[in-house]
């Protein structure tokens, strides 16, 4: 469908499916004005959802703790995962799916208990965290001296819009000249980076932060392809100084997949290019794309109705 | 205009004036998505802003901070609230200024500097953080489990759409069967609540929290009308015993003014009712008002253009 309204994103919102251009929520919107909003983001590659059920678990899992509910189950919003990709057209797209507070039905109201929750979702075009030109050469990866919001005040488990501390990082990154950011945590550990999981290896083991992250889907899959390869791979603090001496450094995301570092800091990384670990859980991570564990293939629109 | 269509608000988006109900941001709007924004609101009574010239240089401080930078200079922005609240009609109304990050104009990219920053206003009828109900009997105020995020991390005085902390702590007051919330940060010291300034009051003296807290107008306004009342007043640590102990609570926001708090958890203040300093201090705040040195008079639409 060449002169598709959708083809550079399609998008659903409060039921109606409109071209990603038209997809927009109302200044007054609880989601905005107070970033009272979760989401989730699954990506799908030659036509087929990668772990779209973990995504779904994951995003039910951040509703639930923040108490959002719009009207559409899981099934639906499965099923309108499914349209937004087919009408888009894209073979290679990220999926949002985003679940509001809303605004109050009383008007003056102060409580989040009387707005109507709902449910954005939208299909477009792929985009890598890091760029591919950066990818061939790897990432150069700034440590930010903005502390990340801590866990006890905001559940990074629970997926959010709010960044400021990790925009500041990544102002502060390009202004140094570096590609990105990672922040680390008021006593020195780090956590993520925007948008993204973050991997140190040091003698063969491998290790990604226990705190201030998101439990990534990406992060997952690349430490069950550690387990699958043989390499040791947890859980664990990692500390500043440990990014900094770290054989390799690798990050993982959603939006690109495990994609690796050559630079931390002024620190240059075996030899300022993407390391062996790192090319070696990348190269399963491609593979699983096409197991059927993970693959759900994207329904056509003839069939998704 | 009783048919006008800016009935119930008018905003201003990216260069057009728009009925309130229209006026929206892309969901893939960085403002949204990052919660990448700065905002400010201004109110306005009886046809006239109060303190508008000190509420655009909190929201030009904001802004330069977050190097957020909308094509339009501090006399366009105030050129706009004045024609939002002249569509509007309304005599009483909240007035927003909203910078957003937007999108990047280069495909891909996860740059802040190649993101288009654009200007949102509206003007949409008046609101009380703490309903009129609740004022009569002064409200109660639940102290939050959830710790403000830290200073360090989130620059409070930056006006941000980050409310998670505060949002906890609401959802849980409302759980406990009060009306609003007070978050402290980790070491127990008070910040301030979703939308408003804390002050406390013991044996005449007056303090508000120095920390975790944005620097509120109403909070700056109720300080020199303390002073104008010859009551001791200042900004100063606040420690949670200190809040349950006070002899007066009352909190501020543009969202209403001075407004009373009764019971503090399970401790009733005073005679369960608005206190006299709260009285003293509310009254004096809408006599100001009235005063040039504070007002300015909302341009109709003749005029402004």
């Amino acid at each position: 469908m060449p002169s598709s309204p959708f083809l550079n994103g399609a998008a659903y919102v409060r039921g109606r499916f409109v071209p990603i251009a038209e997809a927009a929520i109302p200044v007054t919107d609880w989601g905005f004005t107070r970033s009272d909003v979760v989401y989730d983001v699954v990506h799908v590659w030659k036509g087929g959802f990668f772990r779209l059920d973990d995504h779904l678990d994951r995003f039910e899992a951040s509703m639930r703790k923040r108490r959002i509910h719009p009207p559409e189950d899981r099934a639906a919003i499965a099923g309108i995962l499914h349209r937004c990709v087919a009408l888009s057209g894209l073979a290679d797209a990220f999926v949002a799916m985003v679940a509001t507070r809303g605004r109050p039905r009383v008007f003056g109201s102060r409580r989040p208990a009387d707005c109507d929750n709902y449910l954005i979702a939208y299909a477009v075009p792929w985009i890598d965290v890091v760029p591919k030109d950066m990818q061939a050469r790897g990432a150069h990866m700034w440590i930010g001296a903005t502390p990340r919001v801590p866990d006890h005040a905001v559940d990074p488990t629970v997926k959010n819009y709010q960044w400021s501390d990790l925009t500041s990082n990544l102002l502060e990154a390009h202004d140094e000249g570096f590609d990105t950011a990672v922040t680390c945590d008021a006593a020195g550990f780090v956590t993520e980076g925007p948008g993204f999981n973050v991997f140190v290896v040091k003698d063969g083991a491998v290790k990604t932060p226990d705190r201030g992250s998101l439990g990534g889907i990406t992060r997952r899959t690349a430490l069950e392809v550690c387990a699958h390869l043989g390499l040791p791979a947890a859980i664990a603090p990692v500390t500043r100084a440990e990014l900094e001496d770290a054989d390799e450094v690798f990050i993982t995301s959603t939006a690109g997949g495990v994609m690796p570092v050559s630079r931390v800091m002024t620190r240059i990384l075996g030899n300022d290019r993407p390391g062996p670990v790192y090319e070696k859980v990348r190269a399963t991570y491609w593979q699983w794309h096409e197991d059927p564990r993970f693959r759900t293939a994207v329904k056509p629109l003839a069939e998704e109705a």
